[in-house]
């Protein structure tokens, strides 16, 4: 594996996030309404269509998480070899294939169906999750990650995907019994996937933000 | 967070910018006339989908000159932050929206509807709005700007975002007595975001251009 | 505008190619057989798509050579400014929009309204060659273009543009009377725009081939 | 030809490789049940389509693993020209229309269609192995390798795309007896196509990996 590989294996990524990202929009289909359908009508019909605006915010929000942590993820990273190259395409087949669980949640959102729709839906992101732990094992085994990271942020990452892991399965499980409950289980996840550390010492802080800085 | 954040946060808004803007045409569909259709025919069914092209010519313009703010906005930033990270996620998650309003529009523009149709439309760019206005409060509360942009062209800027507001406000109750007039307000606003000033000192003329380069 | 435009201005165009150019494929559609259907039957669906086929094939060609064309003519300039920035929007507007005409074509070709679908085929590359000739138009207007290429080099390729002009809107117009010379008019173009001279002195040899490297 | 011609074909061959790989996802298409439908009738019709599923999969990891040989080849060449521009174009047309066949393989898979469902499908690599043979041979052919790349690297990997060929027809003829013998005689090249050795001596070794780096 070559030294550009790790810049390219990003810019692929990052083009398949993109692109993922912006297809979701397209489970929200217009409504087609009679030839002399009035404003009242239209206007009903896409408050109708609410499960399809609420899975596209949860779908694009967890999505944009996702990628954030992507980042995170890579910036720990010296170089890639294949296994982390497949490891890293598995996980973004899972992400290209988040559209489709994304259009049956808003499908079934609201009727009989809801809790297998519920349950599809947050079982992809187990098998997402699982994704995120395999390619931080083959990081730490392959020993990918940069010297200067310290153990102690490696193993908090990993601890955080673990945990990530059993907070998907309960939100899988929970969604049998509510769809809801499931569904939110998974958003409950999102400050933690904000937050968590991977930068350098100087993370959270502005980069080229000096003391002394002009206040505006 | 790190220096190369605020490359990859355009690299992935550019994408997101790049197929965004390129869905739109799926919104426009096939006319599908019977098996012995004739010349005639399939001319007077494009022409019949007016509609269509206008709101492809309307929303591309638009979305291309959201793009143009949008880097215009990030020269005047120095780094990102996760709060400014965030803030650009829903302004990109906006952008992907818009095909969707633009479908509905093109669908309802020449029936009853079209008022309501507008409307959504003219709201969806309130909330656009919105997002650039949170981008940008975000930017100077976080101290995210340059220390060599004077203050006056960051509280312009300020000003040009919360006045757009107000226009896209009245642009959405508009609709509801005119669907037109409601999207040419939309379209008016086009000249303001086009000539913002956002660059350096020399913006305006040709980076790189000297006094006595030879005339064509 | 800033050094870095004319980069950023590149990236999203060849976002949108690449974008524009993969969804050519979408107009295929899967043929819908009965539930029964033999081998026989899906073989003979698949051929009797053959416009699909032909309307892909020729739309990718020509797409793939203006954006080989689109790569030359930026590479002749310095530096963007506002007119310029929107002239391009127009040409990658018209880039997205190749899809629909293609999927018009696909569907009428071999029937009653095939002049129309090809006429309208045609009809959009008279717009993007307008658009062609405008940014040239404009590069060398606004004094765009690089001081070091000799002035013959930049009449020629405005000769050129000029002169496609014209064959397009012959080819419109022959569409009339035969689909099939129409866009074989078009397609004559091809070598055209595949060998137009833009690069510097070296170009038509490999960049960084020495004389007295090794054979292979 | 330009020097930063590579790096752009390079750029635009992984902009459409990013949209080609996510289009694929769109061919599984939500399941339409009547409005009463409980979960248990969801879970069934999804697992009713593991055709498409499995058609997923398969596109996705071997257009993941072209993308990865693209990449390997690209890094053996030095620079590009005009014929190797078009061969590259002729290449990624062929990437761009994988989510046909692969749609049409999803459709008819469980069917008395299958094998030429499958056929079609084995028969799209048949091309782009081609595509892949006719990118390296004018590599080769018009001095484009790197000077520092040994002949029998070459050789082997001319070797290894000839062998290709005659694999994905032997693939393409087995379909018609077995349209699954077909599509596991394709996939049955993943790990030759994964491990194939296109990289620098430092291939297969992390780069930027020391001895004596910390163990983990």
């Amino acid at each position: 594996m070559r030294a550009t590989d790790k810049s390219r294996t990003e810019a692929l990524s990052d083009g398949i996030f993109a692109v993922a990202i912006t297809l979701l929009v397209l489970q929200i289909t217009v409504p087609q309404l009679p030839a002399g359908a009035a404003n009242r009508d239209l206007v009903r019909s896409l408050l109708d269509q609410w499960p399809s605006f609420v899975a596209f915010l949860i779908s694009f929000t967890t999505t944009f998480v996702l990628w954030v942590n992507h980042h995170g993820l890579f910036y720990l990273v010296r170089g890639v070899d294949r296994p982390f190259l497949f490891a890293n395409g598995f996980v973004v087949m899972l992400v290209t294939f988040v559209p489709f669980p994304t259009a049956v949640l808003a499908h079934y959102l609201e009727g009989e169906a809801a809790n297998a729709a519920a349950a599809f839906y947050c079982g992809t992101y187990v098998m997402i999750n699982a994704g995120y732990n395999l390619l931080w094992h083959t990081a730490a085994h392959r020993r990918l990650v940069r010297p200067d990271i310290p153990q102690d942020r490696v193993k908090k990452i990993r601890l955080a995907y673990h945990a990530g892991f059993f907070v998907y399965l309960t939100a899988t499980v929970a969604a049998w019994f509510s769809a809801w409950v499931g569904v939110a289980i998974c958003c409950s996840l999102w400050p933690v996937w904000s937050l968590l550390h991977y930068g350098a010492a100087g993370d959270g802080k502005t980069q080229g933000r000096e003391p002394g800085d002009r206040p505006e």
